[in-house]
């Protein structure tokens, strides 16, 4: 690796844990792919034909709910690898980014099974919140460093 | 901040406009949370029991509309975070690069304005084509200067 | 062109793969607003409104199509951009990072060509599958080299 790159502690820890929600993205497709086959519910005609039928060209709740998470991830996780990226670039304290990154990790990890296993309310809703605060961290540290950096 | 990127002005001006329009994102998240709660229509049953019974367990045209302008926001401000960026190690002139990203921002801004504000047609999509110019230019700029190097 | 970057040819052959992929997925914008016209099927009623009348406001399953299309890329070229860009930085073979990034793109081209020309299953999803191992592997490398370093 770079030496540049890699010295700064704070953008490996952003690119082990980006990596490692990119495959929990994955694996969310994947798992909608399962419940598709199983729950025989497929989005276009051409795979129901294959699977036995245009019958089961249709909806299903379970196979909707995946979508739903799937959505959300990329409604969170793809704003988080731009700013992670980014507030990495403003060499922050190491050890503050590492409890950011790992924050939002275990929150977007907790908001992927509260959304796949149906946990009760307002389990979900509290892990999207607590992932979404580093998130207004870096958002604030980025627009401070610019600004600083333009007065 | 390093001095190296920072010293790349087009390259601030590209972290400023991006992370404000990610921050307009995480707003269009939450004014979709609260027209559900306001229209009491929830995507998941868990929600809905939460707040008054299975019934609220429904569509709404306005979430629908909601969801529909943050979809729109990731089909197009997530290609400008990767665009601006590679535009910006270009190095390009600086005042025609904040030229590429405010004609970007505003055309998202006032294209968020128009789906959720149900402005007349054709405010919405003469926004949306107003923010897609800056984008084809950035991305013939970087398609050019790549050929350029390779030849 | 900075040196630095451009002489990392595993990261230009990276930046110009994803730039054209974003044009691809641009293109596929574009498709989806020409069916809306042709079939007349819009799915806001200020558009239906100005193309004729409210009925317009509806859904077409050759809409649904490319919508599906578009969601797919964003399910999937997104995250190259983020493995892409991350792996170049790794410095890896430039020989055999081309092949990833052709790999990855020949297999984009072939599903989006595969879901709007309606073409036989497994097609699609042969398609799907071929463009993740690329991505596997990058996302395999990048965690290899973060431990590595760590160690």
């Amino acid at each position: 690796m770079p030496a540049n790159m890699m010295e700064n502690e704070a953008f490996t820890a952003f690119i082990f844990y980006g990596t490692l929600l990119v495959l929990k993205m994955y694996a969310v497709a994947i798992i909608t792919g399962q419940v598709r086959l199983r729950k025989k519910a497929f989005a276009n005609p051409e795979d129901a034909l294959r699977r036995g039928g245009l019958q089961y060209h249709r909806e299903d709740p379970d196979v909707e709910r995946c979508l739903r998470a799937h959505r959300n991830d990329m409604e969170n996780i793809y704003p988080f690898l731009f700013l992670g990226a980014v507030y990495s670039l403003l060499e922050p304290n190491p050890a503050v980014a590492r409890i950011h990154f790992l924050v939002f990790f275990c929150g977007r990890i907790t908001h992927t099974a509260a959304y796949l296993l149906k946990l009760r309310a307002p389990t979900r809703s509290v892990s999207y919140s607590i992932a979404q605060l580093p998130c207004f961290s870096m958002a604030a540290q980025i627009l401070f460093g610019v600004i600083r950096h333009w007065c």
